[in-house]
């Protein structure tokens, strides 16, 4: 059972947001040779690249989507995950009918045990609410036989949804607390792939040390840390316990 | 790992609380080999004895407790169970503060990993309440160095409220599900030690029916389970998938 | 079934809080032949008389207690309900085990099918949340047979908490709107009954109006009506509508 | 007031979603006489038609869609409800603005006092969330004036939503629980008349009996029972009661 | 500090909902020297108008459309607040992309640092809901440099959305209560500039006083308030502290 | 108006909770002449002294609590505020009336305009919910003339409530966000004094950052924070922007 390979999906709404939200967790699995792939909805072109269109006035959108898709391919490089881009407008990001059923039809393809992605409120960023209404609605579809009669349908997916910017104001409350502490080294290679957000290092370095400060408390040692919620309860052989400040995960 | 011995505390309000909502998470447990032990408050001598009641006029409210102790006796047996019995009075049963350091005190001298109990709020039953809340008070204090010095203190515990009576009435939405199909047919030998309640029967073993068919959708196989809230979020080395319609708890 | 006499109790924290949140509620049941008893825990001699205090000066807190004690009976007796006294200390109402009890065996002589009362969260009040939570307790032991096994129990009553005076804050939403235009001029003449808290008479009444003007979009000629929130789900033998002479439900 | 024919329309997303979740609800409508329409926006033939996709490798859409009309009409037959189809595609099921206006419209011509149909949030299933969203919009425009000058408009409306497959995960809590002992046998022929999803008749055969099993507390000798959540609260002329175990619904 | 011009911007779904939910606090604001401005999405020429509709028989959308625009401009220029119309269709309004991205290069060329607008659930209305949503979107949009490059971006603008009509259906819980007496003269005379929903002059009145009757037990003197519910926490430089009855809002 | 001096209550559950959660917003009312007064309920002297306990064998409990005082007074003075002491038992704190009319009779002395205080849910920390309960019980008391007629009795006070150590688990959304940059020096300054809980320096250290580093969206240079959260909504005489000088809402 140990050696079985999961396969991971991370559905992100702009160039790397996956990287600042799971950058640690991308890496964990990565490292211990799952398969992960990253879905890449938009480059955040417009709305998260402002140094670029500050610092450089008369680029081009099509310049700093090129800018930022070496980015993102070097951060998802560095966390040891596979990217795949929609190549859609960011603010406003909208999902058309077919839209949605692509990505059906790549999850499918992909057919993921885990999916990573926004949380379901995001009162600063509705692009982020977009993508999380596109992806519960392609799971379903995914899941099903009849929509794609000619491959698979995925099992049941379990959704964990990423810790936005603002958790507060996105009445976020993490249920699900990920260790990172042993690959904190290469998420902090990976968001120094991102200069057109560099003020993000700090920002999101002090974010993982904090969810590690606060979950200290519970296991003993651990340094960083990421947050998720899930979207569906667990399912499980039995309660688990944690001893001894560690963490200790076994079905009976 | 494997081989480690778990500490599970069972908090139950009344005679056989723990018996209609984890009479099966109890049984896997004590299968498996772990410690399982449940502390009784009170026998439900007064609010959950009606047949008694109604039909041997006159009976006297110690024939009513001593009946119930011997029945929650033989269920917690047939479970595997080790129990022991506070005899407060139910109904309404209050918790002063020497109360809840003597389950504190008893909490710090079992040091368990895991305590099943009474959700936060039953408007229905204030005893299930002041259960929780007293449970709630003295895993703090039995956590901490200078309460009782002479004794190490606990670790955190994971805490797992079980389902009420009435869940929709008590705001109750369980975000784990046990699978007790294995052990439910002890748990069914342990409610029918139970005459007092006897069409509790049909009606726990219906809802543990109930649990698992909702689970069976995530779950292929299940058939009977019991669901429970958590009061702290996990904390987890890697986030977990389900594949192929089973449930695969592992750690990376 | 038209001819069965209803029991209604009214459990109140402070000497008058029953006129200004359900005095039109009250008043319709007992213009209509049922028996409405109030149960009035203190007489909110010391937080709810402000101006005999300030007007007064010198004035002993017995003699508060009297003259709070005459308007609640003559504000009672406008309404048409019986009304009991418990003479207990407010600001801080706080009730001992042997108070509850109290109040269960009280409710378990009058054998009421509803009970209007607080509700949950007063963030203002204590003493409304102190009545909330005993009345929920008391509720129970006056349903089992073992408690004062020589009384016959209660059966399942139902509740509605009543429209607390700053309803946002304690984050009160009412359920059910009760229709009390026909009886609003009995409500009125109760609220003269109070000179102590004259200023009342003016705020409640524009509340009665307001619940009617909201309601007004839903029911045609309401004027003046009482908000409640249940705590239980109602058990029906059909979904209702309201249709024709009845409840009328059409757009203005 | 008894012989008041009331109108009801159910909105059900997929074939015989309005079986599961509320047969007995529209057969004891239909056995009092009351008028029944269902509207069945899809008949589930790409996402809720497994087994003849699993079964039948090469069936097409078209012949799924057909044989479910059937068994989506037989159904309804047994209730005793008039059923219409929209033929539009599930999963994804979309509403554009001019579905919207449609179903407005036969709102509108069918003018009923009561719509049932699915809850606001369904993290398993966007089509289910998508029909609420246009039901709700739907009666407002069916309610105003302007929208169809020439067609009368509806009054306000009565809605309750109906209790989805996993009510934990869409927070689904129901207010209302409907008695449908006496006409249960009618469901579960009516259940017996689908089998693509013949699993489902014991799944809703066991929650059907579990809501009865929790209500009994509250009503004595119900057997079957269905929880609806209402979208708006009651309008009432007076506080309801129950009495003696037994439920009474009656004006003042 | 004082003599800053505020820029307050006012996105109102129909015809004059801005003048019953937050005419007195835009009147305030008018008064006190600062900009307002009013977009009026629709004229609710359908779903607004029932008096239109239902005395004068055959009348045209156009013309319904016509004398509700005068009545808004009368309303807003009594306000003394500038309106402009999008002249879109109401009951269903719904956003394409391109009419947010209207929305948002409107809000860029106004620039404000405060937004009133509609709240996020009204299950009454699901124009009012949609325009929440695109204003949601378009402030972001408006905020990043790289959607209109040319033109500078906001900054982050504070949103209050205002009390839709019906609060309890909306879960609408204000936590910012605007003191309008001094200026509610001014409201009620914008209010009379609307004939065809004269009705709501009283309704609306009565509701204003209800507000401030709420407020007066925390602010001495207050007769008229209007309530309004942040979108975005408050940043502030000291915790602020009301003295005597009076509301001191000041730094540190 | 600058010049007028505010009263500010802070009630503490142990030793020094103020430090940690409320240090920099308590320096910065002491530093701009506002008078601040800490009521320390217990010295934390079993639950929050680990390192004294463990490293210290045979330490008695009246050393612990006067070695905690010690610190509790150094850090209120780095803070500017006098502070006084109930030396209560913690873990369980609990009170009973007479201390709650206590601390009633210490509010309405010292007559503040606001309260900070611990949050109303902590499942980890029975202590603070205590404390919370009874402030809110005993501002009421405070504010009526009838409990101490002898003394005028206090306004409204604005109550704000602190972050708790595990936001999450309590469920705890700031409201309201203070920066406290400029004066985090001293709290710095204030946590040194406490090498008992040496520890927490980094810990909240690291939590006031990440607090401003969330803020920094809105406001330019801010680099610490504190988040609270109100128990009542504010009443203002208008919405406020903040532009200029004093508030800076602005994109990075």
């Amino acid at each position: 059972m140990e050696a079985e390979k999961k396969r991971v999906l991370v559905v992100s709404a702009h160039a790397v947001d996956f990287v600042w939200r799971a950058g640690g967790t991308i890496a964990q699995y990565a490292k211990n040779g799952h398969a992960v792939k990253i879905i890449d909805v938009t480059l955040g072109q417009r709305g998260e690249s402002e140094s670029l269109w500050k610092n450089r006035p008369g680029i081009s959108e099509e310049e700093v989507t090129d800018i930022r898709k070496q980015e993102a391919r070097r951060a998802a490089e560095v966390l040891g995950a596979e990217i795949s881009f929609y190549d859609m407008e960011d603010h406003l990001l909208t999902f058309e009918k077919t839209d949605i059923m692509r990505l059906a039809l790549d999850i499918r393809k992909f057919h993921p045990g885990i999916v990573l992605t926004h949380s379901r409120y995001d009162p600063l960023n509705t692009d982020h609410d977009n993508v999380h209404k596109a992806v519960i609605a392609a799971l379903r579809i995914a899941n099903v036989t009849g929509t794609f009669p000619e491959i698979p349908p995925t099992g049941q997916v379990q959704i964990f949804t990423f810790e936005p910017d603002q958790p507060d104001m996105c009445k976020f409350i993490p249920d699900t607390i990920i260790d990172v502490s042993d690959v904190y080294g290469v998420k902090l290679e990976a968001m120094k792939q991102v200069p057109t957000q560099a003020f993000m290092v700090e920002t999101y370095g002090r974010r993982t040390a904090h969810r590690g400060s606060l979950a200290i408390r519970f296991k003993k040692g651990i340094q960083y840390a990421e947050g998720f919620a899930r979207v569906r309860p667990m399912w499980e052989s039995s309660l688990t316990e944690r001893r001894g400040g560690e963490m200790i995960l076994q079905s009976l």
